[in-house]
């Protein structure tokens, strides 16, 4: 085992994207969906990958089964990666009239995120914005605009509203819905993407206020595309993380020789 | 690295659905495919899950294949994991007339299971009948019902009574054909639940007696809506084991609201 | 934990199948893609399959951005396993002019397979003929033969006529396009096989000369089925390597019964 420590920078130095942002990112976000992983592989993950994953989110309430929470948060806040619980804990909490609780529960481990949405059930948008205004005094807050329904499609003024009221409200990122398979909010059943109403977001809101969950392949390369190699791009799964780095630096086939700037 | 686990216990205090089951369970089982992992894959799993899995199944005849077999067993057994092979194994044994030295090597590793299915060969029902019979005095017979083979397509009164026949010859449970892709047995090739099969089945048997595969999301999501949270699943891939606890608990936000009792 | 290893050898001298040939391999190679995995993976891999598996390929530009080459490159060189880089670092670098620079680390490495593409960008072939004949006094040359892209479809005998000029240029196995989704190249876009072109291919090429990129499971059975066990499969996924095997083997439903030789 000899060490090719320097030889192996020299592969980046050749090939890597001179554009592309470094940790900590305020733009070209990376936003992994954990959704069980072991500490073995979340290690493994950073071992492989620890400068472009910006936060891992523990998806929707696992959390609350996961067998090894503790040990998962000591090694990603040894670490420096930030953790998130999915929105749809919130909602839960909401539900069961849990919140004040909820929000104990991740002061005392020590989340500075909370992802507060209303994909799941109906929250008023007035409680949702006292949510994000309140919770933003103590946690940099990742509010979501989309349903997790398919058949519930919102109009992109809509859209618009929602996204530009919870910034003022406080939101730190506007985290806009796919859900861990890329079919609803920002796409269609198929997986293809609603560009007409992501053209309508980008046209009044900048884009680096906005986390674009995007899990499928060709939805990376499309964002990629469109708004550059720092966009910042959210559901990534753990498998992925090295392969959206890639489309990022037009390092695959998809992106080699397009602008990706 | 504090030692949260209090603050841990609390977040399942405050939301793990009280409903559900636990270890060791004869309902409510979560039967998972393994079709290659290693020692420390199966130990992440465990680390993450041990108290969501009741049974690892060594997909098909991988057990033939995987060059960790005996490390694999003695993990498993250690941690109180039982194992089994795939029915398909079993079937190889019979087409070449390997049965005792299959069911031999089974006892001189200690697996307490034994799966008997039809589903790739044709086996004569009496003769698979008289296996299970005979096979349910050593071990837990687990037998498959459902063809493998996406053109073969039996009609619902014919699974009844080879179900009836199964568990009447000493079958511990039944598992309902649906492969690691869940696109023949009980779906169409979409993936899209015969709906009307299961009602058939439902009609007359118990379905505690049965283990239904079930390895697409939303065919978890339909089983546990339609026969609650306790529901036996079967070949459900080792990343998905949380997700589908947090779809029996009422966390995902297809259960979300849902009763599942 | 008792050692079971005489009993484990036994179930796999009951009904391993033995025309499958062993390492180092000519033919029934498989290759498979690595898009990001880390040290323990790839150990927990070779501790699963280390005698299925005769190529790694570090897919497309992921060498680049991997924050774990040396280590990995230590542990594939320390088992023997001969990892490549992909054809589309290749193209990168003749795209950046870089291709001295780009072989250069790869000597320096220890490298001795080397993929050259025209996949992503166009290459006159000559040029291509001109590096394939070149670097094939240095490294075992994989040549690659398809687009990435699918509006791409080639003739059969453009095909034939190229494969036919890099093996004779100096390849040591030409690869054959499927890409990691197995949508393009050799599949329409549905990933249905386009078995005319097989045919084709077949009829003035043996088999043995070529590494059919096949990363879905039906494709992979069909080139079993086709071509017999012993056939040369790419673009494997790390958790299909043991499903390969026993595809070939005849082990799982789709091939028992099944002639593979």
């Amino acid at each position: 085992v000899r060490d090719s420590s320097n030889s192996s920078n020299s592969i980046q130095a050749l090939f890597r994207d001179p554009k592309r942002t470094a940790k900590p990112r305020l733009t070209g976000i990376t936003h992994v969906l954990d959704k069980g992983l072991s500490v073995a592989e979340i290690e493994g993950l950073l071992e492989v990958a620890a400068g472009y994953i910006d936060i891992i989110k523990l998806g929707w309430g696992t959390a609350v089964v996961v067998e090894n929470l503790a040990a998962k948060l000591a090694v990603c806040q040894e670490r420096g990666i930030d953790l998130c619980c999915g929105g749809s804990l919130f909602e839960v909490a909401f539900l069961r009239n849990k919140v004040d609780e909820y929000v104990a529960f991740l002061k005392d481990h020590g989340f500075r995120l909370i992802e507060i949405s209303d994909g799941c059930i109906e929250i008023p948008l007035p409680d949702k914005l006292r949510y994000v205004e309140r919770l933003s005094k103590d946690f940099r807050v990742l509010s979501e605009v989309g349903s997790k329904d398919a058949k519930v499609v919102a109009a992109p003024y809509r859209w618009v509203a929602e996204i530009k009221d919870e910034l003022r409200a406080g939101a730190w990122k506007v985290v806009t819905e796919g859900r861990e398979s890329g079919t609803v909010g920002l796409y269609r059943d198929s997986g293809e993407i609603r560009t007409g109403l992501i053209e309508e977001i980008e046209h009044e809101i900048d884009a680096s206020n906005l986390i674009f969950e995007a899990p499928q392949k060709a939805q990376q390369v499309w964002f990629v595309k469109h708004f550059g190699c720092n966009v910042n791009l959210g559901n990534i799964a753990p498998p992925e993380v090295i392969s959206v780095e890639t489309i990022r630096q037009g390092l695959r086939a998809d992106t080699i020789g397009a602008r990706t700037d």
